[in-house]
């Protein structure tokens, strides 16, 4: 299934969510809607109102009430990426100069501010306070996962456990939240919101492994940044900590990566991870995490919905941009 | 009455509102505990918290419920100034480094978010969805306000209505959140909601305007920050505007800060406006704010918390720190 048929499959309700971004980033200031617009214009996949929509179809379905948690979630995304583009001096995200590139990063920073405020407003819409204590908690911990990938830039002695701790924050964190959140504000069956928790964890696991893989295996037209930037940046993904455990190839990324001498060479490192083991094994890492994603979802009733769900992961294990 | 006074006549509530502050930004992350925590252990007057716990004595005073309006507030509070460092390029704060400059933009942007994200958490304890809604906006409409404070930069066409909207938003809108917050966590009526809505309104704006009168007229050693900090960043104040009103003045304003020529003179416009009437006038602005916030609190039952914010608002507009 092409990631087209699941959103023909929901028919306008994307269009809905599509819709109420554009209008919660409306603002009287032109300079500041065209920062906070601008990555929402540059396209994505919008996979957080995606797994909203989905995982909403087990309770008592209501387009509004989803709508406000698929674009608070959305906005928060957005609202770390604009931010994380300062801090990884990033240029270009989907093909398009980052916000920081076009707008400055004082502009950046204030933009991030403010898409984030405008998520809080649309999440202080929903009724039941749990859900306000859970994703608060969520955000702190995706900071958390920020500053984690922040220290741990260049630690070639990280071990994967770190990684995987710093992903499940960074990104799986969130599509857990969209998966969670959708199906409570549907009043959906305790066993129903913990089913698709798991689903979501697993997938958003998936998604981000699979996200540092094509980092390398990637060409740049598909990427909309340059390959390999993870690496550049300092940021050890799964494919390099793989590639690590052979003892030769971690010596020869060491003098790339310019430990005990003064030179980098960064094309080097990529072209060593790109050509070692470590993608195959990092692929598998993203095959286990979707087979445990796709057997959470056992408990839940056949149907649409669920076969939806399923195809999203192998989507996710399959995506090549 | 002095400040330390009021604080006494709180007795060890706010020690307590100290404690939770600082537990609420521990950390297992060291420098990121040491960037969140740099700008609590550099001292700062608590006002927001002093706010919540005297609005929070006309209902059914509750120390918890009160320590989680207040604790939240003041770290949207310190969430803010992290950011506004670096948006300022700031490099001293209370006569401390700022954390921009002690620990980098990047760390800074990032401890700001933290603080932010255990601001939300807080927040999201209080069982009143009321409270998250009227916060929400609250802080969007900050962040335009953030927004706007740049787009204004070293604008001399613009009205002192622009000012008092841009303030309202910067500073006194938290401080009207705290009276109003303060007042509904402890099930206050309406009208005695509305009442320290309005008084933490006119507070909070006589507040910044004394605020952006210290700025020229105190010492640097008083400020902890250099003298006319706010018009060497081009945030043209009370004081400005009221100077400009006189076309002579206005006229060399525009020669000091360059307009039609290359080079700046900060020393000599910071000098004229201490020495022209734009600080008296400003004075006069902060005086009028102050009397309707004090005649705002007229329905509220007379007594010692009564006393105490008649009391804060004299302090503000005596206050020469």
């Amino acid at each position: 299934m092409e990631m087209s048929e699941l959103y023909s499959h929901l028919g306008d309700d994307l269009g809905y969510v599509e819709q109420r971004l554009q209008e919660r980033l409306h603002s009287p200031d032109r300079r500041l809607e065209g920062a906070a617009t601008h990555l929402l214009t540059a396209g994505g996949k919008r996979l957080r109102p995606v797994f909203v929509l989905l995982a909403g179809q087990f309770g008592d379905y209501d387009r509004g009430r989803l709508g406000d948690v698929a674009v608070a979630l959305e906005l928060i995304h957005m609202a770390t990426l604009v931010h994380d583009d300062v801090i990884d001096h990033a240029d270009t995200r989907r093909g398009q100069p980052t916000v920081k590139a076009q707008f400055g990063n004082q502009m950046a920073m204030v933009a991030g501010d403010y898409i984030f405020a405008q998520a809080l407003e649309t999440l202080a819409r929903l009724p039941d306070t749990r859900a306000h204590r859970i994703l608060s908690r969520a955000i702190w911990r995706m900071v958390e996962g920020e500053i984690e990938q922040i220290r741990d830039l260049f630690r070639l002695d990280q071990t994967l456990l770190a990684y995987l701790r710093r992903i499940r924050r960074k990104t799986a964190l969130l599509i857990e939240m969209s998966c969670t959140l959708g199906a409570m504000a549907t009043g959906a069956d305790t066993s129903v919101v913990r089913a698709l928790r798991r689903y979501g964890y697993g997938t958003g696991m998936a998604f981000q492994v699979i996200d540092d893989i094509l980092d390398f295996t990637a060409t740049e037209e598909r990427l909309g940044k340059p390959v390999g930037n993870d690496l550049r940046q300092g940021n050890l993904t799964a494919p390099v900590l793989f590639a690590m455990r052979d003892p030769s190839v971690r010596k020869k990324l060491e003098v790339c990566l310019g430990y005990g001498s003064e030179t980098f060479n960064m094309d080097g490192a990529i072209e060593l991870v790109r050509s070692g083991d470590g993608v195959a094994q990092a692929q598998r890492l993203a095959t286990s995490y979707l087979i445990k994603a796709r057997a959470s979802l056992a408990p839940l009733a056949d149907g649409m919905a669920k076969d939806a769900l399923l195809s999203l992961a192998d989507f996710v294990g399959q995506r090549e941009y």
